[in-house]
């Protein structure tokens, strides 16, 4: 399936309809099936003693999923995520940027499943784990 | 088993622990195995159309089950976040906040297991469900 | 929301479409949005040590959910499951027979979310929870 | 780590703990981290349609990571389940074998979690995926 931007202009894309979190990730490598999307960590996604917050390794793999949706199904489609199990396996580097490396299992007619494995830059194994599930609403 | 904390006693030890979310949650009520926490929605807890994030219910969630596990084992205990899975079924009304109504299911020696209704205030129905286990370190 | 069946009539339409599992699940009660069902536990269900298996428990969370659906949308309906959550909390008493309690979350247009209880004959406390979603394709 | 099995050696003391599942699983490859067991789909898998029943795909990951954590703790280990999220994403061929490919991603002092792609033989893209967690008790 040929994918519908490059990582230039889906970051404008992202960036155009998600305004709020252009500081927070960056796209890095895109192909099909897969994307590698990077937290920009910050102090505000930090909890007590330094390491990234549950919230905040969840939003990485929300945004990685659904960019990598978008990369396939363009800028007219539509992608609600309806479920999120994450498993948390590792205590983050302090203050490390977080790596998400997004997969897609499933693009179908009306649901899309992946998973994101979440590294914390510089360490070998992975910190935490994801799986989403998406309903694409019909095109309008 | 007896709550270590009353409302007051719990809120105050939140707010010294982690003095970063005392602005975003409110503990409304709380009895032996359940929680009831309010998100105090504000701007940076919304989307894109002024619906509450998945990142921010799923803090939410997190910081209600949290509490009511140190409500039952007192100030000593550890609890860390091992799995969490989200199902997102109704949209927010948007800006309105959110009621976490948690209900401890399991406290293990070693794990214990809630689960959250999310509810948009105003609304009958609810707006999410999370599931969420925690590991409880030996007492140092 | 009226249901499609009563009791008696929903069993019987279950016989029909799943005669390999007649013998395993009772529906006890039924109610919108609740359905009570039993896992008639027999040997074919059990682990070395008498306690019934994880998938025993995953069938009994399964059918009851999806007789709960049907119950609701009535027989033309299909409903495919699409996502299972299950937390093990507690040994089930040896050979007794389990209690599934089954309660509808979300009924919509493309998907349904439940969720049950899941509890050993004679226990107090659950010994499973399950979070169930499925898809709901459009009436042919 | 080293492995404490190789694969007939785990093959026999599976035999022995859980007679009653041999006819339905086989090993087939073993590695640091990851193990391929095949489902010997039977009628008693089965579901009207002739597909492979939900509760036999959980029945494969769960026997598949059980013997991949024996495989590096030796047998002397317990492992427990505690958690199981399946999706189910594309429909089994009819009567085919199913082929799970478990994948170690943290064996902690007291949790391990693994996750599983599920195929059914001959089709290319994966039927289910599961993410498993289990509780390691302490050695007695």
């Amino acid at each position: 399936m040929a994918l519908a931007f490059d990582v230039a202009g889906l970051t404008e894309y992202l960036h155009e309809i998600f305004p709020q979190v252009r500081d927070d990730f960056a796209i890095e490598t895109m192909e099909e099936n897969h994307l590698r999307m990077r937290l920009l960590t910050a102090e505000r996604h930090l909890r007590p003693g330094g390491t990234v917050s549950g919230p905040s390794m969840f939003a990485l793999a929300d945004c990685a999923v659904y960019a990598l949706i978008l990369a396939h199904l363009g800028q007219e489609a539509l992608a609600v995520t309806t479920n999120c199990s994450l498993d948390f396996m590792r205590k983050p580097a302090a203050g490390a940027d977080l790596i998400g490396e997004a997969r897609l299992l499933k693009l179908g007619r009306v649901l899309a499943v992946a998973d994101v494995l979440i590294y914390s830059e510089g360490m070998a194994q992975p910190v935490a784990r994801a799986s989403m599930t998406y309903s694409i609403p019909p095109k309008r």
